[in-house]
């Protein structure tokens, strides 16, 4: 889902004069850049997200992603907190909407539901095609059924091209609406792109 | 490396009528459709695409794709001798610049090449992002080494954004060409992103 920036800020402002100067303060967002908001957590070199993945595969992977502002040490010392609480910690050297993996998978998943939406292949020989070529468990339509189909269809509404009639990222918001108003949204409602027990 | 449309007219033109009625004309281009060339087979009906994958993991696949013309008994014919050749079979419903496979291997190898151009991680943590998300064998810089960096250099060249100056695509072009300069072309070489024995 979207989020919203000026309820970060809010919450961003209150919480400052709350906590203790040394505390450091850590966000999970998704989608917005902890660089945006650093300046109003009264503590900006003390601010830095660390982001826990969907656990799309089984492992607990926790990106550790500073701003410009973010002291060094405090990255360090949040890396060491993530390997500290069993995470994995994958470190990025600066801002990025998306972190490594959703830059890599948001890209990865559009191409298929291209694949998908234009009439190119049915999902299974996409998925076949994927798992056969990378030697990998799951090709995208089950890592969609996994991420769930709302999300990736609040991905692609996000996109301007979305609203344009006969787009690719058009045909494949029908797509995924069709799946969406049958209550098929993935692997939590036992049936996505395929059907689960 | 770029196929010479013109080049596969002239021998599509001098066959015609070397090869009896009968025979099934299949070509294995990587990048140029069937439709374009079926008009000069003497056989549209008789043309299509049989298109074995660069082997990235260890199987051995063929893409069988037609062309609008392409007479679907002779489409059926072909996912058999595919099978019959012990190859495995993936059936594209219309044509598709890229296949299945490469449609989704490039935006996603692009991808990861454009983190690691602009600086948001290197490669070793970009590959172990997706490794551990995915339950991948492989992640995309193990892949690109796989497929050899001269192949990924030429796909990024050809898009026009390669030939602006600071954009995302022309620093993931300067990267692949400094590791070209230096031999590094990947597994063939014994050096690409990783070193091999």
């Amino acid at each position: 889902m979207a989020e919203d920036p000026k309820a970060k800020i809010a919450v961003c402002t209150d919480m400052k004069d709350l906590l203790p100067e040394k505390t450091v303060l850590l966000t999970n967002s998704s989608t917005l850049l902890p660089g945006t908001f650093a300046p109003y957590t009264g503590r900006p070199e003390k601010y830095l997200a660390l982001h826990f993945a969907n656990s799309i595969w089984k492992n607990n992977t926790a990106e550790v992603m500073g701003h410009p502002g973010t002291d060094p040490a405090i990255y360090k010392e949040t890396v060491k907190f993530a390997d500290e609480i069993n995470m994995i910690p994958l470190q990025l050297h600066k801002e990025q909407p998306g972190y490594i993996l959703n830059s890599m998978l948001v890209p990865f998943l559009t191409s298929a539901q291209a694949l998908l939406a234009t009439g190119v292949a049915d999902h299974e020989t996409i998925d076949r095609t994927w798992e056969l070529a990378a030697g990998a468990p799951a090709g995208p339509f089950k890592i969609l059924d996994i991420v769930g189909l709302e999300t990736a269809y609040n991905t692609n509404q996000m996109k301007p091209e979305s609203q344009v009639e006969g787009s690719v990222s058009n045909l494949i918001g029908k797509l995924l609406k069709e799946k969406l108003d049958k209550g098929e949204t993935g692997v939590n409602a036992g049936v996505g792109f395929y059907r689960y027990k």
